[in-house]
């Protein structure tokens, strides 16, 4: 089955952008997943095509309006989860794009300005979601992001179907340091431990380092793995075995 | 002075991309930024122009190599900073997005394939970034996106240079919901503060509302604020004056 996808924005000729080059081009080429945008602004119904107006009770920049947003999305529908890139939204997470992955496809809209008027979220199933604690000019980056987190995990795209099992949030940890040749490089050598055959050894050496770099780098992310271990003691090895 | 963008990238076609586009495509015309893109594959020393290897000790997928990504981030300069996108990185943050817009430009190696030999963070000043917890088919999305953040800072680029202070991230907190026309919309009303016209009342209803947001939605965001508060009693008030 495809995986379907469908941007709302004021700038469909973003994509697919990037989504068009490389192994997510290549999946869109070969019918592995679709891409529709929705142009927000064929929705207005003045003869202006205004989509925004001034924020109410004042202050800089505009809102795009609830009724042109609600029509432009009921015009996709909601059979597909609905997302709305926002920096008040939900962090993404690689278990969130997952699931979308393996669904039917996932419907996007992007924002501009100061953002959604609030009702939307009232009167419609959409999902507020953010990319990250920053912020961008518009919802269409994420929506580039998402998709490209998604597509990736689509069945075909990537070379190899083994290729992400031991990628940074897989197992809730960063990946540990690769390495490759030349094993010596300004002097700096790869440690022992890789080039020595040893499978047990690596795989020991490998979890410690992921383990590691977590605690050292991510404290956050550390503690949210340690207290999933806590709450179920068997959780770790039941994830593995999955 | 022109923010100069530089990306390291074995996809040079995905730049511009939508950054061409709107506000930051309208900044690049204009000589607020620019950009030049340099072909990773070009500091190759074999025929095959060979830029990855199997993984030291085994495993799916290919790393990139240290003496070629050592050579084109050599080729570039250190003069500004050079960030590598990269899920082991530090997260990105809007306090590190406004330095580097107050800054000359900056320069972004986008890996691909299982990621970067680990020796290259040592061998040279780079610092590894990441935009989120989720996992990419590269870092091009992920430079996309921190040039974006940085552009729409930029002298200019943005239309009323007001626009910003109040956003989500930029106090610690998530921006306070916004309305806009109609005032009633399929039975729902403006909140009644944001129709009085008391600019005091507004803007204790907006902070109040960002407060509660922030606790509700993002309990890490606000644990960081209050733990910032009760380091500095007067820092809340300080930022606002600043």
């Amino acid at each position: 089955m495809t995986f379907a996808a469908t941007v709302l924005t004021l700038y469909p000729e973003m994509f697919p952008g990037p989504l068009g080059i490389s192994l997510a081009g290549r999946g869109l080429a070969e019918g592995r997943w679709s891409l529709d945008t929705v142009q927000i602004r064929d929705f207005a119904t003045d003869k202006h095509r205004t989509v925004d107006d001034t924020p109410a009770g004042g202050g800089a920049g505009m809102v795009l309006k609830p009724d042109i947003l609600a029509a432009a999305c009921d015009s996709v529908g909601y059979d597909r989860p609905m997302l709305a890139m926002t920096p008040r939204g939900a962090p993404l997470t690689q278990q969130r794009v997952r699931e979308l992955a393996a669904g039917p496809g996932v419907s996007i809209l992007c924002g501009r300005f100061e953002g959604f008027d609030e009702r939307l979220f009232e009167a419609r199933a959409i999902e507020p979601v953010s990319i990250g604690d920053y912020v961008l000019s518009g919802g269409e980056m994420g929506a580039l992001v998402l998709l490209d987190a998604c597509i990736r995990l689509l069945p075909g795209v990537m070379g190899a179907p083994s290729s992400g099992d031991d990628e940074s949030f897989e197992s809730g940890l960063l990946e540990y340091p690769q390495y490759t040749r030349p094993v010596i490089w300004e002097g700096r050598t790869i440690p022992e431990v890789l080039r020595s055959g040893d499978h047990a050894r690596i795989a020991a050496w490998r979890k410690s380092m992921a383990e590691t770099d977590t605690r050292l780098r991510r404290p956050d992310l550390w503690e949210r793995h340690e207290g999933a271990r806590v709450q179920s003691p068997s959780g770790a090895r039941q994830k593995k075995d999955e």
